[in-house]
C-alpha cells in the first residue's frame, strides 16, 4: 500500500466534526489528494447499512446484530474504497472506525473485547489505520460544552452511563494499541486542537 | 429450551416454498404451537437488513459485506424470536439458517468455512437447530423443473456456476454435520417429497 490510512475517534461532543473540516480545509490548501470518509457509511451500500443502524425506530437492536451491521458496512468500505484509494497512493481520512466499534459496542454495550477484535478482524483483513486520532474529552465536559447530549440518532439517545463506558472503551483501546492510538486533549480551544493534531500528522511524516 | 428448532435449506427452485407451505398445513392441523420464519427477515430489523441484501441496486456487494448483513440479521432473529419462542416451548420452523450462510457466502461467494462458521458461532450463541432438512435437488433439474431460474433478486441473478456452487457447498455441510442436516431426495412429486419430510420429523420426535 502506497498511501496513508488515518481514523478519527472519540465521543459525542468532542469536536470531532469541527477538527476533521479544518484538517480537510488544511489538507486541501496544501494540495494533498485525500479521501474523507465517515462511518458507517462512505459509499452507497454503507449508506443504507448507515441508515438502519442510525434510525430511531429501530429500538430494541441487540448488540451483536449493531456490531455486525457496522462490520458489514466496514468491509464493503474497505474493499470499495479504502484499499483502492491506498493503492492509488491516496490519503484515507476516516470519521470513525474499529476503535469506535470496540467503544460503543465491545465496552459500552458490553459485548466482549474479543468478539469486537473477531469481527474487526473479518471486516479489515490487513487493511488497519497508521495513525489513529483519538480526540479526548471526558463526556461531561464534552455535553457541558455542547449545552447537552443530542438526541438525533438512536446511539445518540443513549443515557450518560453509556456515554461515560464508551469513554472508557476509548482509553483501554488507546492503552492496548499505543503506538497506532494517540491521545490528543481536546479541553482546549478548536484551534489550539488543531495546532496539536497538524503537529502530530507531521511528526509521523504523514503531511 | 424447551422447544425445538427445525431448518429447511436448499438451492433455488428445489420447492421449499411449497414443502413449508405443506409442512405449516399439517402442523396447523395438528394443532402444534408452531412459529415459522424466513431468513433473512423474521422481525422488523431483520426485514429492513432483507431489504439491503437482496436489493438489485446493491451490485458489488463484498463476499464478506453479506455474509455480515446475513449474520446481523440472524443475531437479531436468535435474540428476539428464537430463543423466546424455544423458551416457550413452541417448535421453531425457518426457512433458512446458518447453513444457507455456509453455501451461498463460504461456499459460492468463495469466503471460505472457516469465517462463515465464525460468524455464524457469534451470530446464534448455543441456539442450533435441532434438525435441518435440506432439500436436495441438483440446480440443473432444480432449474428445468421451473422452466428456468428466477430472477427477481439480487442472488437468484447469479449465473449457473453460483447455484451450482451452491449445491456443492450444501452437500459439505452436510457431510459435516450429518446428525444435524438430513438430506431429503426432492426429485420426486411435492407429495411424496412431504410424507418423506413427516416421516423424518416423527422419527426425530419433533412432531
Amino acid at each position: 500500500m502506497k498511501g496513508k490510512f488515518i481514523t478519527f475517534e472519540g465521543g459525542e461532543g468532542v469536536g470531532k466534526t469541527t477538527q476533521l473540516a479544518m484538517i480537510r480545509s488544511y489538507l486541501e490548501s496544501q494540495g494533498v489528494d485525500a479521501v474523507f470518509l465517515r462511518e458507517p457509511g462512505g459509499n452507497a451500500i454503507s449508506e443504507k447499512i448507515r441508515g438502519i443502524i442510525l434510525d430511531v425506530d429501530n429500538v430494541g437492536m441487540t448488540g451483536m446484530c449493531e456490531a455486525m451491521l457496522y462490520s458489514a458496512s466496514r468491509a464493503q468500505l474497505v474493499e470499495a474504497v479504502i484499499k483502492p484509494a491506498l493503492q492509488e497512493g491516496k490519503l484515507v481520512v476516516c470519521d470513525r472506525f474499529i476503535d469506535s466499534t470496540y467503544a460503543y459496542q465491545g465496552v459500552a454495550r458490553g459485548l466482549g473485547a474479543d468478539k469486537v477484535d473477531i469481527l474487526n478482524r473479518l471486516a479489515c483483513g490487513d487493511i488497519l489505520p497508521d495513525l489513529t486520532v483519538f480526540l479526548d474529552l471526558p463526556p461531561a465536559l464534552a455535553f457541558a460544552r455542547k449545552g447537552g447530549a443530542d438526541a438525533s440518532d438512536r446511539l445518540e439517545q443513549e443515557g450518560d452511563n453509556f456515554h461515560q463506558n464508551v469513554y472508557e472503551g476509548y482509553l483501554q483501546a488507546s492503552r492496548l494499541y499505543p503506538d497506532r492510538i494517540v491521545r490528543v486533549d481536546c479541553s482546549k480551544d478548536a484551534m489550539s486542537v488543531n495546532k496539536s493534531i497538524l503537529e502530530l500528522l507531521r511528526q509521523r511524516g504523514i503531511i
